[in-house]
């Protein structure tokens, strides 16, 4: 079987130029020198974010499709954009390959990232490959927003109103299909299909992220990439906020109540993480516009509660009527 | 021992976000968010580059200390940023740490990184820190050059004079004894000490490299991170010239003639790599103003051959009046 070693770093940084070429905006100088020269809209601000996977930590190499692998590296960097109201613009990607590595696999995670690039009009203008224990893809992805229009995780205050993007707890769901861990006891076979490509194949929300962005109507936004509970969490840091969420409101996904049942399905929505939907905040009086908006886009967009002073703490209020604290439980890359 | 779980994912990003503070140019919005917000000049162009160091390839973690492995993963983005002739401006860090790397460790890292972001005002303004199989730093850094004023590989033409900054060989000098597989035969401990320096903790040539762009003296200019012999072939490729060097005048470094011998140092210089040094082209005619310049920074700027047509290879003058072909040899991530 052909490895990287058939091509050498040469020759795959050459088989990612011609991948990268398509891609829009065209920089000035892309792969191939040092740095990579961009040149910018003039008032634009930019934004810069870095995220990687990484093999036996944010996915396990043998049941990841190269293809899935290379395009999720990118979604979730155009999920960070999006939840800033930005517009993807350009990115670096760093590569690192056990020597082994098959030579198609390299060239389909390289394929998943070019597809996603393409899609999503990203050019990806640089990069470094090299050997590795163990596989991980690296993106640095620029984006742009108009001056002071960045959405920041700070601008939530009490009486706004909380959403989400979407259906939560699909993606944890398909990671324990994948982990088996749970069986599918009668489940449809195409529900774990569908929960596992929701897994490994997210949909970075970057329309969605980009309307509530220019219309000013998010006043706090983050992605949901660690669950709906740590990520509340931070939005609610970042605020100096409390927040009480109705847990009948939350949109769990029938993958997950399906899959999971109707208590693991919420467990999934709350703590499961990398669902990638958007979590804001929306000053009340604006529902019907959020409604107006997510018609638009063809996105549901539910409320799932509100913002409440600080000291009131971040609660859920449950289907039996009990308000609850609601710790932050969610994936923690060094647990005690 | 502490480990990184005494403090968990966010007490470590708080730790490089407290040391990241004093950096500039101030980002409108730094470590914290879904992406970090920069407000750039309106008329400069923008560098992006993106290069990563990791455990068992790029060193090896039980002799490099943590923080000149964090300084380092900075100096070889920052010599890509000088490379281009531009200002290194704002960083973002990924972080990949074994779950049992101690804190200490992980702290020393951070500590690296953040002196040298210091040392040259880069801004660190985000990261993305998780568990990993074995260490690694990625980062990505941006930087700003005047618009057309990038100094890219492909400016060389027959009749520009080759230079190289500083001297050559220490880096793979202080590797080789590392590896300790040529020991120092009574060589002093001190040489030994500064070879080993100079493969870990490279001095990027941010100020030449920016004074070489901006007065527009070279045509065109490569970071030696491979070695002369294959970074010289990289700016001759896409250049679409030859070039001629002169074995008598490679500037190889005092301590690689000592550590390794006549030969051996010379083949360090050659293919040895990691020097971070420049080799850039000026046209024939400019040797007073690099001279100028050389002692103005105060750093060796040193004559080592000329561009010539492409039909005529890529060659060396033998000290004993011999042309021979130069290979481009160094290191391959992918050996077949």
């Amino acid at each position: 079987m052909a490895t990287l070693a058939r091509i050498g770093e040469q020759g795959f940084i050459d088989f990612v130029a011609r991948l990268a070429r398509p891609a829009r905006p065209r920089p000035i100088l892309g792969i191939g020198d040092d740095a990579a020269v961009l040149a910018l809209p003039p008032r634009a601000q930019v934004l810069l974010t870095t995220d990687l996977l990484a093999d036996g930590i944010h996915f396990r190499s043998a049941c990841t499709p190269g293809l899935l692998l290379g395009r999720k590296a990118l979604s979730v960097n155009l999920s960070d954009i999006a939840a800033m109201g930005g517009a993807p613009h350009s990115c670096v990607v760093a590569l690192g390959f056990p020597r082994a590595t098959p030579l198609e696999r390299a060239r389909a995670v390289a394929r998943g990232l070019g597809a996603q690039a393409r899609r999503h009009r990203v050019a990806i203008v640089g990069g470094d490959t090299c050997a590795a224990r163990s596989l991980f893809v690296n993106v640095c992805l620029l984006g742009l927003v108009e001056p002071g229009r960045a959405v920041r995780r700070d601008g939530a205050r009490p009486g706004d109103s909380l959403y989400v993007t979407g259906r939560l707890g699909a993606s944890a769901a398909g990671l324990a299909m994948l982990r088996r861990r749970r069986r599918p006891r009668g489940a449809p076979r195409s529900a774990v299909a569908r929960a596992v490509r929701a897994h490994l194949d997210p949909v970075p929300r970057v329309t969605a992220g980009r309307a509530l962005g220019v219309t000013g109507l998010a006043t706090a936004m983050i992605d949901l990439s660690d669950g709906l509970s740590q990520d509340l969490r931070r939005l609610c840091d970042a605020s100096r906020a409390g927040a009480l969420l109705e847990e009948a409101a939350i949109p769990v996904s029938p993958l997950a109540s399906s899959l999971l049942g109707a208590a693991g399905g919420l467990r999934a929505a709350l703590q499961g993480g990398e669902d990638y939907e958007l979590l804001f905040a929306a000053r009340a009086g604006h529902e019907p516009l959020i409604d107006h908006l997510a018609r638009r886009i063809g996105l549901p967009m539910t409320r799932i509660g509100q913002v409440l002073p600080r000291r009131q703490g971040i609660r859920i209020l449950t289907r039996d009527g009990r308000y609850r604290d609601l710790p932050p439980r969610g994936f923690e890359h060094f647990p005690r």
